[in-house]
């Protein structure tokens, strides 16, 4: 079985969940003035950085599967699961948005990003392991969301701040997955020669 | 024709089929602690289990075009009527979820299923019918669907255990469809040889 | 340039149009019994006729789309043109649905029908012009939901008779169209020979 | 990598953003008179005018992924940050027709257009930047809408023809880029022979 149609699928999933997010920023009626926009303002923070994390969710998404060839039953769940817990994200963003970043919501939201981290490799993919090695990115993540889950309810500041801070880690492109990559496709065309 | 439009389709129609259940999951307001989710449990029980189900779905229509390559007029309308039916899971999710699986909601659900199992082969496949033979699975749901429909009235935890059931017996995968697409492919590549 | 990306994208587009009209399906809350489904059967009939509707439209613009190879600006526009109208289905039908049919309700669900009739043939394509000759269902139907508009404010039951009508003459495959487009695969074929 | 997932993707994001659009166009209850209508036509109007320009953003990108071959992560990303901006014309849209074309919501309106037209070019493309030369198109785009913005609070009839003339301009096709694709289309043409 090909790639093709569960990228597709996912593509869907995916851009679906970063769409519906933007229905939370509900309309205000009988609002005509720039200040009547001030009360949807965590509720558009909220969406910024779940737009961000969605973007870095496909993004990577997107990386694995250009060294995926074939899936089997066991990736197609493996994916779905990924998906499953993606769908929760607009949930727990319009939970911290609509109360204002209270405690509890900015920590069910770390939680959420820590289930996602935990599954966020699909079906096992050797080339990349190798490649990341001991996988500093996914590591620190972990310990990051677990620390800003607990600090939430001290400062939620300080443990959006690490949300942030974690976001912006994953931004930064892995120059070893570029070389594991560049050395596949020349490893692909030595065999082709 | 090519099936390359009607898998496109038809991953478009689920994936938002998929997604637009978590919408019933409505975010509460002013609601800013975790106790305030707990009104949330039944209609997030009935999304795990409808998003399992849809997942199902996606990977039995996904293993079944691996085997059909072109389609007609009757397999374009036998796909739309099965997209028809799954397009009422969403509503009959959140019926049940939203009055905490009260007994006609649970039989609704059951309907709703053991309608897609009767529909569920698009297309007439011989390979597949073939390979599957006597179609173990699809008979079997259909006896446990209409047994959950007739339980949901004396209980609903005996219906929604069938329900549970019978997606478990799907997520087992199915050596012999495996073995025929195998022996499938193995036949073209002698062909071309 | 591609057909490709012009397919997906209208995929998507009629894909969405055709679930979110379940949307207005709306879950009655506390309402656990099977008669608390009766007050939406106007609107499920109307979800019904828009979906079968919707999946004409995309059965003909597959069928058109597997005679166009390359598209310019001016198909793509044609195309968006289409899908506005097609995007306002879900509003005309979900008004229909919502006030039970009422004269008006009908009459505007038949112009938007007739406005689509007008404007189905997005890029004039010979080849389908030619086989289809005077286009017999075309004109048919325009004449049909004409008739059905003013027959609203009669009768709403004969106007929907006839939208089901128009329905069911779409539904029935064109032998023409089939063989048009099998006398092009096999001048394709002679070509490449 | 190819640039097939990330067109994928912005198409079912563009795809749904015009889609979720026409949901502001909530169907009246208890409404069944064509008079009922009339509330909804500034909502219908806002619609039109975004649906215009989400179709324009969609052509321009299709015709700028003609030129692109390979994406890198520079090229993802910029990509979602426009998908970003995107996101947020049904909510503007939303806001200027619930308010009635209220003068700030035509300003907002003004500023996510302007927004949009900074951001374009995703991923600097030269056989393109080289076609438009200084890009007259794009500047004008610039011009008129600051002014149109500044206009909002004098004159919102005269802001919103501006943006209609901004969406004529970019309507009408550019002989420009149509000949550089031709242009190298040939070359590559030649490369192969």
């Amino acid at each position: 079985m090909r790639t093709g149609r569960l990228e597709a699928f996912s593509d869907g999933v995916i851009a679906i969940l970063i769409t519906i997010m933007v229905l939370e920023l509900k309309v205000p009626l009988s609002a005509p003035k720039f200040g009547d926009l001030e009360p949807l303002l965590p509720i558009f923070l909220s969406y910024v950085m779940s737009f961000v994390y969605l973007g870095i969710y496909w993004n990577n998404h997107h990386h694995l599967f250009q060294v995926v060839d074939r899936v089997n039953g066991r990736i197609l769940w493996a994916n779905l699961h990924l998906l499953f817990w993606l769908s929760l994200i607009p949930f727990a963003t319009g939970w911290m948005g609509e109360n204002s970043f209270a405690p509890a919501t900015v920590a069910l939201y770390g939680v959420k990003l820590l289930q996602i981290a935990i599954l966020r490799a699909p079906g096992g993919n050797r080339v990349l392991a190798d490649a990341i090695g001991r996988d500093f990115k996914g590591k620190t993540s972990l310990i990051l969301y677990s620390a800003a889950v607990a600090l939430s309810f001290l400062s939620r500041t300080a443990a959006c701040a690490v949300y942030v801070l974690v976001a912006l880690i994953w931004l930064i492109p892995d120059p070893r997955i570029e070389r594991a990559l560049a050395t596949q496709v020349q490893d692909d065309r030595d065999k082709t020669d």
